[in-house]
């Protein structure tokens, strides 16, 4: 598979599965590669070694064309007087869940590695969130043939895509269910309606749409306002292949378009997922969010306890605007709904 | 001119002007009629007199179809202390513009008599912001012929629209420019893409979308997604015809799509215009905001002095999230361009 067909699938109308980190696995994403789709890895959380094992297991499901995303880091801190003040808020919100608090927090930066990996398995399409790496990077993976992806919230953003040397760009409307990837502002909150043709208008290379779609109305959509492609997240989320947990796929099942709000609670970074306990507890208490990722780690054991106990109020129930049209169906059943 | 020929007109693909309280003209509402698109009065802070005087030079300038918008009253009340203290607070954050601030503010309810006068007037639309009139007004509309259009920001009150008894809906999503119709919640904040088809899907009226569209792109995809026809404000503002004041549309022009925010500081009532400094000496000041429509009255001597002494920091510069689209071009143009 060269670079070339990738290009070519992007600029005509290809339907990506989005990377949602903590959600994908071999089986979804090489089903979707399987039936025409895109799929595409959420290896942000993920140490090399199962990095390493997620491709390999792709690899042996699909011949196909797939992606995997990487989370770019940035250079954040924070002390120890933080991270107490951090826990005992969290206590006093969550006490059911909060016994076993991490005492530190240490981020190891396993970028370039996640770089060396993806370029030696030849992983054939590589998109980035939270920012941008640098050009030496977007070198390398464009000398081993890969074809690169930015994402972007607002024209300016996507301009920055564009400028790096990525191949393409996601751009990301408000509607857009799980994290933000905003990286030159707070957020820039854009309507998808509004963003797609300002961008096209923007930038030469192609444009994937994203937030919002769950069917074939919006793909025809966003092709009217110029999208080459589209990516979907909830309505992959919500397919039998889908290892999401029950709990999280009933709740979009269940969920009107006004349930899901943005939040930095789980993870310090901005993100859309249906409302509950957890993102009410702290709404009065945002100064108390640690800076991304070190809220990530704090909470993690919070969510893991809370999905042991089937207790969705504590849980991340990442969810785009569009969750009235979210329902049960297979990847070939869904991939078959956008295309015709 | 029946209501079935206005039906017809909605159900197949219409352009409406957007009813931009304060901004429309008999000029401009006429001239989108007379170009086969619907213009529409934006009445909302019109006295009889003035109404009554517009209906008729609409009439003089145009034979086909054109709408009023009427804002639905609120019960609201404000005590003197509270008149006070936002007299206080507006004078030490605008102190250049705040020498002849309202001493009482009274509201006068005409809102029956608007009722009354466009059945006499036999206007072909009415439509509806800010919520529903009882189940009497409408009545008494739908006997006289008219075609009642009401105005909703989430599926919700898309389905309260419907219920009434109107005979379509607009479909505001987060993109749009001016106040948001919101009636039941705090404000959805939907999206576009996301709120047309889950709208689509739940009512059976025409749905009319609104928000973001400048040009035939968003017209087609409006289209896909189900609406019935699409309602603009921002690119009609922007046309030759409309009498906005030109540093409205040169900070229009001049705009990036991030550059627009929500705002309830000039109004009472949230609403989306480009970013200056009357909205930010108020970010930090929100609960000192009289409710709509008191604050309304208390800043529009200020608006209209900003106007004179040509100060954009302090007027009211109402735009969508798509001000990249924006060009100066004719009423004729313009439609032209949206049904090509």
């Amino acid at each position: 598979m060269t670079k070339n067909q990738v290009a070519k699938l992007i600029e005509s109308h290809a339907i990506l599965q989005a990377p949602m980190a903590g959600i994908t696995t071999p089986e979804l994403v090489s089903e979707v590669s399987n039936h025409g789709g895109i799929g595409n890895i959420g290896a942000g959380y993920l140490s090399i070694s199962d990095i390493t094992r997620f491709i390999q297991q792709v690899k042996s499901k699909t011949n196909h064309i797939f992606g995997i995303n990487l989370f770019v880091p940035e250079e954040t801190t924070i002390n120890q007087a933080e991270l107490k003040q951090a826990k005992e808020k969290i206590k006093e919100l969550v006490p059911v869940y909060s016994e076993d608090l991490p005492d530190e927090i240490n981020i190891t930066n396993i970028f370039n590695e996640q770089i060396n990996l993806v370029i030696k398995e030849a992983v054939p399409i590589v998109s980035f969130t939270f920012g941008l790496p640098n050009s030496k990077v977007i070198d390398r993976l464009k000398k081993a043939d890969i074809y690169v992806i930015g994402t972007a919230t607002s024209v300016r953003e996507a301009l920055e895509v564009e400028k790096s040397g990525c191949d393409a760009v996601v751009v990301q409307g408000i509607e857009a269910g799980g994290h933000r990837g905003s990286f030159t502002c707070e957020d820039a909150l854009i309507g998808l309606m509004s963003l797609i043709p300002q961008v096209v208008d923007s930038v030469d290379i192609p444009v994937i749409a994203a937030g919002g779609i769950m069917d074939n109305r919006g793909v025809k959509a966003a092709k009217c306002l110029g999208a080459s492609s589209v990516q979907l997240g909830s309505a992959f989320l919500m397919t039998e292949e889908s290892s999401a947990d029950d709990l999280h796929k009933a709740a979009i099942l269940n969920s009107v378009e006004t349930d899901t709000v943005l939040t930095k609670a789980f993870s310090g970074k901005s993100a859309r997922g249906i409302s509950n306990e957890f993102i009410q507890k702290y709404e009065n208490h945002t100064d108390q969010i640690l800076a991304y990722p070190y809220q990530n780690s704090l909470t993690k054991n919070i969510r893991k306890l809370a999905k042991e106990n089937k207790d969705k109020e504590f849980m991340s129930l990442w969810a785009g605007q569009s969750v009235r049209l979210s329902k049960k169906q297979t990847v070939k059943e869904l991939i078959k709904e956008l295309k015709k």
